[in-house]
C-alpha cells in the first residue's frame, strides 16, 4: 500500500447538459493529473447534473448518458489520462438492457478507456426537496475499489445519512478510505451537521472520509460545495471553499499522523453565507438559462434594493436594468432611494411613471379598493415584462418570504418574474442581509467572486463599491407598498419582528395553533397569521422559482428541471 | 352466513375539510340505513380528502382526523346508526402515539360508537400524479372483517393494482367478498382497465369484488366515480354512474347465481366523458375554493368558446362574465363570434377595447415585434384580473395543451387565471369537444347535472340551450392569435393535425428524437417540435392549475393541496 493522491473536483454541473458536464470533467481531470493526482473525484450525478428529477425516466436520456460515459472514458485515454481513476456520478439502470430497467443513481470509475466498478445508491431520499424513490431503484450491494492496494469504500450522499446499508457493510471490510460523492443542497447551519456526520462515519469504518459535494445553483436549489476530508478519528484535515468550483487535494498515506488543518473557520457569519447562496443561485440560474442580464422594478424599498445588489454581485451592475415606476402615491424619498441604489451598483436606470397608464385603465374600468391597488402593481408587471421581452433580460421578482407567506403581494403584479432571489428570506432577514452587504462594501469584502465564506484559498472577489451600497433610508423607513395614501405594511400585517417569529414556527416547524399559543404568541396574532398563510396558498404556488436557503422542509415545486439543457 | 346489503357511497370529499367530509358520511349513512344497508362503504381517505399530499405530514392534522373519526362514530351511534358498519378511509399513524408515527393511508370501520378494524394500505404508488411513498408508511398485514358471518377482505386502491401483498394473502383465506376503497383519478380509457383488473382479482380470491371510487375534482385531478361490483367470475353486476355522487346497493347472497346488469354501456363516447370530466373539475375547483362565478376573455376563437361553454355547464351561464377585448387586429368575425357565444350560453358580456391602453403603453415604451404582441395579451390579462378582483370571480385561462406545450402563449397575458379547464386538451381535441357539445345541445343532452356518461339512474341534467352552442365559425376558421395583421397559428407552428400527433408521442409516450423519426414524422417537424417543447418548459410551469384528463403520466405541480380547507 502506497501513498495515493486524491483530487477533490468540486464542480458546477447543469442538469441535462451531458456534453458540457463531460467537458468540465475532462478539464478538471487534466488539471488534477498535472498535480500528480491518481484519483479524481466528482460530485453525485456529475454527467447528468443533479437533481435530475423525472428526466431520469426518459429512456432516451439514460441511453445518451451511458454513451457519454463511454465516450468520456475514451477521451480521457486518448489524452493520455487513461491511468487516472476518474470517479463520476451518472444515471444507471437496474437492468442489463437500458430501456427496460428502472433508473439508478450511480457511481462509476472511468479508467483505461472504459467504464467500470459500478455502485448504485442504496438510500433514496424522498422527503423535503428530494424525490429519489420516485425515480430511482435502490442499489443493494456495497463496492470497494482497489487502487494501488488502497481499499476505497464508496457511498453516495444519503447513504451516509442513514444508519445501516452500505456504510455498515463497509465497516467490517477493513477499508482504508471512505469516499462519498454528494449533491447536498445548502441550508442554513448544514455545514456543521455534515462535519458531525462524517466524523461519525469515519469512526464507524475506522478510516478517513472524503466528502465531495457539488457546487452551484440548479433551479430552486443552491449547492454550496464545501467539500472536506476528515481523518479516521473525525478530525477535519482538508476543506474546500464554499460556493465556488474548486480543485483540492488529499494525500492518503497509510503511515500518516493525524493532522489538523489551520484554515478551518469555526465561526461563520450566517448573513454572509446566505447572501452568497442567493447570489450564486441567481448567477447560475442566469447562466444555465442563457440570460446575460436582469430587469427589475426599483421602488426605493428594501426588497428591490437587496435584490438589485445581489444581481449586481451576480452579473455586474452594468447588466442590471432598474426601472423606477412611480405612481401618485410614491413618496419623493422612495424615488430618491431608488435612484441612489441604482447609482451605487452601477445599474442602468429608467423612470416609467405609471399614473397615465393607471388613468387610462381607470377611465374604462373605474376600480376601487384592492382592485385599484392591484391594478398599479399589474401595470408595473407589464412594464417589467416589456423590458424583459424587448431586451432579453431575466425579470426578477422581489418578494420576500414574509409577504409571500401572507399573500401580501399582487399575483401578476409585483410577483412577475422568472426568478425570485429572496423568496426564502423573511423580512427581518432582508434587513439583516442589507446591513451586512453595506458592511461588506465598507470593508472592501467582495462577493463578485462568490468566494467569501470558507475562502481559505484567498479567492475573494473584489468589492463592487466602497462605502454604502444600499441606501440607509431604504433600510430604516417603515415598509410600505405605496398603493394608497399613507399605506403601511403594518396596517395589514403584524409588525415584522413578531410576524417572522410566528411564520418560522408555523411554516418551518409546522407548529399547529395550540403549539403556537404554547410558544407564547398571543391568540389574535396567531389567528391572523394562520388565516393569512392558509389563504395565500394558491397565490404562493404561482410565484416564480427562487433559491431555497433557510429551509428545505418543503418539496420542489416542479418535476422536470427548468434549466435542463437536454434535447433528445 | 346470511344475506348482506352493502351500500356503495360514492361521495365527493374535500381535502382538509374534516368537518364537511364527516357530515357527508353521516348524511349518506342515514340514507343507506333507510334502505336496509348493513355495510356502508366510502372512498379512500374519506375524512381527510384525497390526495392529501404533504398535509398528512402535519401532526396536528393527523390528531384532528383521529378525533373526527371518533366523534363521527359517536354521532352515528347517537342517531341510532350504531349497528351499521361504516367503512371509511382516513389518515392513520404507524405508531401508537400520534405525533411520532409516520402517517398511513388507513381504512377503519365505525361501529357501535367506536373506531375499529384498522387496515393500512400496503402498496404506496409513487409515480405519475402519486406521491404516497413520500408521505405514508406502508401497512404490512391483511385484514378480514367478519360481519354477520360474511368474511370481507379489504384493500385500498393500489393494493389491487399490484400482484402479491394483501390480495395474495387474502386469496388463501376463503373470503366471501373483496372490498376495495379507491381514490382513482379519471384518465381517458381507464374504465375498462379497472373492470379487467377487478375481474382478475375476483378470480384470484374467488369472491365478488366491490370497487368503490371517489368522485369529484380536487385541484388538478378529477375522480370519476364509476364504482362497480363484479361477481366471483368477474362478471359486472352493479355499476354506479360516473361524475356524480351516488348511493348504489349490492346484496351479497351466498347462494346467488351470477347475474349480469342490463344497463352497462360498453361503448362510451370519449368526447362526452372528457368534456364532463373538465366540467366537473372546474365546478369542484370553484366550490372548494368558494367561487360563485368566473370571468374570462372571449376572443371569438375556439379555445375561449369551449371554456365558456364548460363554465356555463358547471355553474350556469348567469355566473359567467365574458369580456371581449378587441384590438386593432381583431376581425369583425371574431367580435361577432364572441358576442354570439356569450348570448348562446346566457353569459354576462362586456366589451373592453384595448387599443387606447395599448397606445398609452406604447407612447412610453415604443415596443415592436414579439414584445408588442405580448403587450396586447398582458393588457388583457390586467383587465381579466381587474374583473376577478372587483367582482370576486375566478379568472379562467383558456390555453390548450398544444399551445402550452409549444410555449405559444403569453405568460402573464392569456396565461392569466386561477384555473385552466382545457390545459390537458390538445387543439384537435378542443375542436372535437366543441363539435360534440353542439351535437349535445342540438339533441337536448344536458351536462348541467354532470351525469351523462353512465347515467343509468336517469339523472341527466337539462340542456342549457337547444341548437348550436358554440358558433360554427369559431370551430371552422383558421386559428389566429390576432396579435398582428393577418397572423395565423400556422405561421409559427406545424398544422395542428400533425403537431398534435407529434406532441402525443413526444410528451405522453416519451418518444425520443430517433423514435419520432421511426414513427414516421419528418425530420423538420420533429426538430421544430422538440425545440419548442423543451424551450417552453419554464413557461409551462407557470401555468395555472387545470384538470388532467388525457394522461396522468406526469406528476402534480404542487405539494400541498390548493383546495385544502384545513386550518390548524
Amino acid at each position: 500500500m502506497t501513498q495515493l493522491r486524491f483530487a477533490l473536483a468540486q464542480i458546477d454541473t447543469c442538469v441535462g447538459d451531458l456534453e458540457g458536464n463531460a467537458s468540465t470533467v475532462l478539464r478538471y481531470a487534466r488539471m488534477a493529473a498535472l498535480k500528480g493526482a491518481r484519483v479524481v473525484v466528482f460530485p453525485e450525478m456529475t454527467l447528468t447534473g443533479y437533481p435530475i428529477e423525472d428526466l431520469a425516466l426518459r429512456a432516451t436520456f439514460r441511453k445518451a448518458a451511458a454513451d457519454k460515459a463511454n465516450e468520456l472514458a475514451q477521451a480521457l485515454k486518448k489524452e493520455g489520462l487513461g491511468e487516472l481513476y476518474v470517479v463520476v456520478g451518472t444515471v444507471g439502470t437496474s437492468s442489463a438492457t437500458d430501456v427496460d430497467g428502472k433508473p439508478t443513481n450511480r457511481l462509476v470509475v472511468l479508467h483505461s478507456g472504459s467504464v467500470s466498478s459500478t455502485y448504485d445508491k442504496h438510500f433514496l431520499p424522498n422527503y423535503g426537496v428530494f424525490d429519489e424513490f420516485r425515480i430511482f431503484e435502490a442499489g443493494e450491494r456495497s463496492v470497494v475499489l482497489d487502487i494501488d492496494g488502497v481499499k476505497i469504500g464508496v457511498a453516495i450522499c444519503e447513504d451516509i445519512w442513514q444508519d445501516g446499508g452500505p456504510v455498515a457493510q463497509l465497516a467490517g471490510q477493513g477499508i482504508d478510505v471512505l469516499l462519498t460523492i454528494n449533491g447536498s443542497p445548502y441550508e442554513e447551519g448544514k455545514t456543521h451537521t455534515r462535519f458531525d456526520l462524517a466524523k461519525r462515519r469515519a469512526l464507524e469504518v475506522n478510516a478517513p472520509v472524503i466528502y465531495l459535494n457539488q457546487v452551484g445553483g440548479q433551479d430552486d436549489l443552491v449547492f454550496d460545495g464545501g467539500s472536506f476530508v476528515v481523518d479516521s478519528d473525525g478530525t477535519l484535515i482538508e476543506r474546500s471553499p464554499m460556493f465556488v468550483e474548486d480543485l483540492s487535494y488529499f494525500d492518503f498515506d497509510p503511515d500518516m499522523e493525524h493532522q489538523t488543518v489551520g484554515s478551518v473557520a469555526d465561526r461563520r457569519d450566517p448573513d454572509e453565507e446566505i447572501y452568497t447562496a442567493c447570489v450564486l443561485g441567481l448567477k447560475d440560474y442566469m447562466t444555465k438559462n442563457h440570460f446575460g442580464g436582469v430587469v427589475l422594478g426599483l421602488s426605493g424599498g428594501i426588497d428591490s434594493a437587496l435584490v438589485a445588489a445581489m444581481a449586481a454581485d451576480a452579473v455586474g451592475g452594468e447588466n442590471v436594468q432598474g426601472v423606477s415606476m412611480p405612481s401618485m402615491y410614491s413618496s419623493d424619498g422612495s424615488k430618491d432611494d431608488a435612484a441612489e441604489l441604482a447609482e451605487n451598483i452601477g445599474a442602468h436606470y429608467d423612470i416609467q411613471p405609471i399614473e397615465p397608464l393607471f388613468q387610462a385603465f381607470q377611465s374604462q374600468l373605474g376600480l376601487d379598493g384592492i382592485a385599484a391597488e392591484n391594478l398599479q402593481a399589474r401595470i408595473r408587471g407589464v412594464i417589467v415584462m416589456a423590458y424583459s421581452n424587448s431586451k432579453k433580460l431575466l425579470a426578477l421578482a422581489t418578494g420576500n418570504k414574509s409577504e409571500l407567506a401572507c399573500g401580501y403581494s399582487t399575483i401578476y403584479g409585483d410577483a412577475v418574474g422568472g426568478y425570485a432571489p429572496i423568496k426564502d428570506l423573511l423580512k427581518t432577514r432582508v434587513w439583516e442581509l442589507s446591513r451586512w452587504r453595506n458592511k461588506a462594501a465598507a470593508e472592501g469584502i467582495g462577493v463578485g467572486g462568490l468566494c467569501i465564506v470558507g475562502n481559505e484559498g484567498g479567492k475573494a472577489g473584489t468589492p463592487l463599491t466602497n462605502g454604502v451600497m444600499i441606501p440607509i433610508s431604504s433600510i430604516e423607513k417603515s415598509p410600505s407598498a405605496e398603493l394608497r395614501p399613507g399605506q403601511k405594511d403594518s396596517d395589514s400585517l403584524p409588525e415584522y419582528e413578531l410576524l417572522d417569529k410566528v411564520l418560522a414556527a408555523y411554516i418551518e416547524k409546522a407548529h399547529g395553533r395550540a403549539s403556537l399559543l404554547r410558544d407564547g404568541f398571543d391568540e389574535e396574532t396567531v389567528n391572523t397569521v394562520i388565516r393569512l398563510v392558509d389563504g395565500a396558498e394558491w397565490k404562493r404556488r404561482q410565484y416564480p422559482l427562487g433559491p431555497k436557503v433557510t429551509s428545505l422542509a418543503f418539496g420542489r415545486d416542479r418535476r422536470l428541471p427548468i434549466t435542463s439543457a437536454f434535447t433528445d
